[in-house]
């Protein structure tokens, strides 16, 4: 039998466990980022098998599952549960050294307690079996894995017009201890182009499509919106209603980050109106218009104490083949490059000089930005709020044990390490509480290295107090959730 | 005596002592990407001295002496060939931490069997006394050493026009064993402007070369050039040339990837007459064009199931004083630094769209693009060829440890390692065949450490076939030789 | 008592402690940039507390604080010495993994010799109180400092325009051995623009600022400057001057590099003399005449045979807020991004050609340019000296164990380390001599783990001459100072 998620998986030194097991482990998670279906939260559904709860919805499994050459069919088709489980076992230990290798065996252990065995067709049938017997019990449905992984609280991504439904009902069931918060996801009121594999361009449809938002927010707002101030005072109606319902962080994504200084343009509101009447705008009037709208939304997330996240670097759809049959998000993004240092900069100095800067989160996909980034936040600490400007976890592509240690050694070298409001899991899923796990783990066994070498002092109450902050206490202070 | 290239020579632990002798070392080479002289393959030539097999084509070398203030006279000048040796004997020291003080000792030891000295002035006679007498030996001619360092077969890079005359002696020769195939490299076809030093710029001087160079393309095809369809034709013509004497590559080398979306353009045949008549066309309707051409010639590649290498991100001939005195080629090339996530993502998709992408393989110069790459590759991971889309090896500057390494690294983390075609020389040396031992040695201790601090599991199995198929048999079932 | 920076710190083997110790520790300090005041050495000034010689002037330390919620008052406000430094105290242990959190007590342990405590609230007062009374005695003024840290040389960074009245009577003091040299920095000379805040364009404002400037210029070379002509003639007597006092150092600041080919451009004299008459030029205009400009100054240099170092990548004054409060340089830069390869190499190139091109040091902000850098250096090394074009240490952000690990790693597979002219401080305090003892530590430390892994031969008179040569002789024999 070999043992692969051990004890001391990924803890290369004594000081590197004794930080993980005596600090990080039986910290809580603050999940402040993730793309959880709420509905299942509500609904507290029970999944029927591990193709339904494990790849129904991961991208990052079919991509690799495509590039082993597995057809379609057996990925977003029709193929039977069992089928399409099959495939990943055979894919599986074709993903040795991808992180997808290391989530799939601490999965299995946690929480299905599967760590005899390493996936592969021969135990496909014995792991399939173990992991479905257990989700039929209580504790494996949505709600029971989250509380068997010590989860406090979970931020969702959500659209303004959402009517918070399920959170509301989540909320009022007394019985539910995790909290269960909406975050405020308006880029659909921000951004006026299609999306990238027809062009990234703005042309009638593209426009016809964002009126129709318009439209829905003004509906859930009731307010008819004709101008850029009509526009704003829904953004605002919104924000608020999120902020009742424990809304404490917006998020923006960007493919590269544009800005420009909008303050001197009188016709911005000309150039919205004519845009709600289905006109095409052109694009230097376009980026006017976002950067306004963006700046608003900032306005509103400080003023409420909100922490803004913007999500840069996403080349979106680039497969139009796809995209065309099976839709968005399914596995055909990947990381844009282009520059973005000074709309950024003068982005968050339009705020700050305005006294408007909310903390703000900045998540970039592009690695190569990581130093520019990091350096750029740090103009912008403002001697109040400790750490108020944060380069976010390493994201998307990212999410994995070299890009975490980028993003601890940029934020180390070119910020404080000490102020970073750690991991979150961005996911989907039900089963990936275990990144937090995984990133302690890293956290842990850089710390420990250091120790080791004599990098950090040998003062584990002090590098300990530190872990436990990045994984626990930071986030709790740094955000103000009720 | 100091023993360098020892048995275990880079590899750091017990584990990764085994996976690189246990189930790498042994296995043969397919050297699909070099640029071996095949004419000293077809005459199957005999060095003279260390200095004819080593130093006179090596443009690493020439940097680094030029670096260290040698004069051109010992490095492409006239100085004898004794002296030549001598001058990197004394710069050999001073390239400690370079790839070519690695090179340098491998191949000393293989193969010339040269392990008990380091290349010093003090060493140099020595070395040169005992090289020379080896390279008088049958087995150190062209072949000779192809057969002393287990090469299997051989991928040259060749002119669309080429007559092929040593492939075909070579294939005709039975009692040679190793495969000596071409490449299709048609970049002359493609690009319409000057090198780099001239401005990179389209002009009458540029374009009287791309004529005189498809006036050539039309004789060796027997096709009179006047439309776009007859250069499509010629092309065609010589595709299926090269694909008879069993070339199943090309090869496309850009500085930065451009491509226009050129199916709406009407005019492309007129552009492209215009440019037969001599006449300057500007930027733009270029990329058109190279664009068309480009893609009809990745349309040919996918139709015979050839595989498209892109090199992309080399700025060459950029010292004007040394490409007057000594031609491109020499020395004076470095990295291009642009942004082309967009260009090659329409390039692919249009290719995609049409069922026209062939297996590609994508070199990239800047190593910022990295992270990009493999995760455009991804986006076109098409669930019939697996690993159909490759990110190649470490290229030229980046064909060193800490560049294999990162290249490693970013296929694991954002693609699949175990689906890598693995290692090429790119060389014009027959000395360097050691830079496959130098990769599997890298990458047998990249595994073999994360075996032993369990970051993968502890299976020799599982990781040493991994480390086969990486070594040899993906490229056997990837390329589809004959 | 925990002993954190102990004789062998970072250095994690025994071969790595041998190189240390045997070879790098005892060589003097050659400081060749570093932007101390020159006036402070003059007056040998004597420092009342550690607030005054350790935060005064530290836009390091001030981002730390800033970032940890610290209010402005104790950082460049009104609060007291011993305030700031409780504050500072406060801080130091949330910069754990931050170059700072080193350099803190690098800087404690040597010249003071505080080594038994960790700075932290706690110790605050007994490290205050035991190092204010070594400010106290003569070994610990300006000049006693550098006597004790074993420095040789300095040099400093002056204006054209300067007196270099205290270097003169530096060198007057027979009783004080150190050279202080001035550095020639000509920025205000070449650049027309404005800081970033306000936009970085060129205005009326920052043409009326520019010609003061030159007005000055031209008082002090006792040349009317009307014409370029004229100010080239000014420049050339200031750096006659600077010659005479020793200066072999040109300096020059870029965001992004630009520069455009001059020589066809016949109105260059017509659009300085615009210039002169406050009237605003394009860009274009602007990037030719910067242009011609600093290719002036090259040539000066290599007439002089100094040497010319670029640095590329900072974006200024990001923060308006803070920038109107408390002015520049205060700790609101970051890392600029955008490509520069091709300026740069016709920069270069056109230099070259015309045989005019001097010793270059480019020290680059952001490190993804590290590759395409040390691969353009490449192309102009001349074949005559050694070691000519040089990537310059760890700059700013970068001056930290990843940065300069980086740029050897750097150098190293793309360049030739044993060239490399090593370290400098680029501070502005004369605390920070220990940086010369980080960098030698560490890159001992990379060095002796590579003979530790047998990547490098176990010669330690081979491996150990190429560490002496790093630390000192290569800057001896490379600047030709006096």
């Amino acid at each position: 039998m070999i043992e692969f998620i051990t004890d001391n998986f990924l803890l290369e030194s004594d000081a590197a466990a004794r930080l993980y097991h005596e600090y990080a482990e039986s910290l809580p998670i603050i999940d402040y980022h993730c793309h959880l279906p709420v509905v299942d939260v509500d609904a507290n559904r029970q999944f029927a098998n591990l193709t339904q709860i494990w790849l129904e919805g991961d991208h990052y499994k079919w991509r690799a599952m495509r590039a082993c050459g597995i057809d379609e069919k057996f990925i977003t088709g029709d193929a039977a549960d069992w089928q399409k489980f099959q495939k990943w076992a055979e894919v599986t230990p074709k993903t040795l050294c991808n992180p997808l290798y290391h989530w799939t065996h601490l999965e299995l252990k946690r929480p299905f307690g599967i760590a005899d065995r390493l996936l592969s067709p021969e135990t496909a049938k014995s792991i399939w079996d173990d992991a479905n017997s257990k989700l039929l019990l209580p504790e494996f449905s949505a709600r029971g894995i989250m509380q068997q992984m010590n989860v406090e609280l979970v931020c969702t991504t959500d659209d303004p017009v959402d009517s918070l439904e399920s959170h509301k009902n989540i909320a009022a069931d007394n019985s539910f201890k995790i909290k269960i918060l909406p975050t405020f996801r308006p880029d659909k009121a921000v951004q006026f182009a299609n999306p990238a594999p027809l062009g990234g361009s703005i042309d009638e449809q593209s426009i016809k499509k964002y009126n129709a938002y318009i439209d829905r927010l003004g509906e859930v707002s009731g307010i008819t919106i004709r101008s850029l101030d009509d526009l704003f005072a829904a953004l605002k109606n919104r924000h608020d209603f999120f902020h009742e319902h424990g809304c404490r962080l917006s998020d923006h994504g960007f493919e590269i980050f544009q800005y420009s200084n909008f303050e001197s343009d009188a016709a911005l509101d000309s150039r919205f109106v004519k845009l709600r009447n289905g006109k095409v705008i052109d694009e230097t009037d376009a980026i006017h218009l976002q950067s306004a709208i963006l700046h608003y939304i900032a306005v509103l997330n400080n003023d409420r104490n909100w922490t803004m996240q913007l999500h840069i670097g996403a080349l979106r759809n680039n497969n139009t083949r796809f995209f065309n049959r099976i839709g968005a998000d399914t596995g055909f993004d990947s990381i844009a490059d282009g520059n973005f240092a000074k709309p950024l900069s003068r982005f968050l100095d339009q705020l700050d000089r305005g006294n408007n800067l909310p903390k703000t989160i900045i998540y970039n996909l592009n690695p190569t930005a990581n130093e520019m980034l990091a350096t750029m936040l740090g103009n912008f600490q403002d001697g109040k709020t400790p750490g108020k400007m944060q380069l976010g976890s390493g994201w998307w592509f990212l999410d994995q044990k070299n890009g975490m240690e980028n993003q601890i050694d940029t934020v180390s070298n070119l910020g404080l390490l000490s102020q970073f409001v750690g991991m979150l899991t961005d996911s989907r899923s039900f089963l990936s509480y275990t990144r937090h796990e995984y990133f302690r783990r890293i956290l842990a066994n850089k710390l420990g290295n250091e120790i080791k070498t004599g990098s950090l002092p040998n003062d584990f109450n002090l590098i300990g107090n530190m872990v436990k902050n990045i994984c626990y206490h930071n986030a709790v202070n740094y955000f103000s959730f009720d």
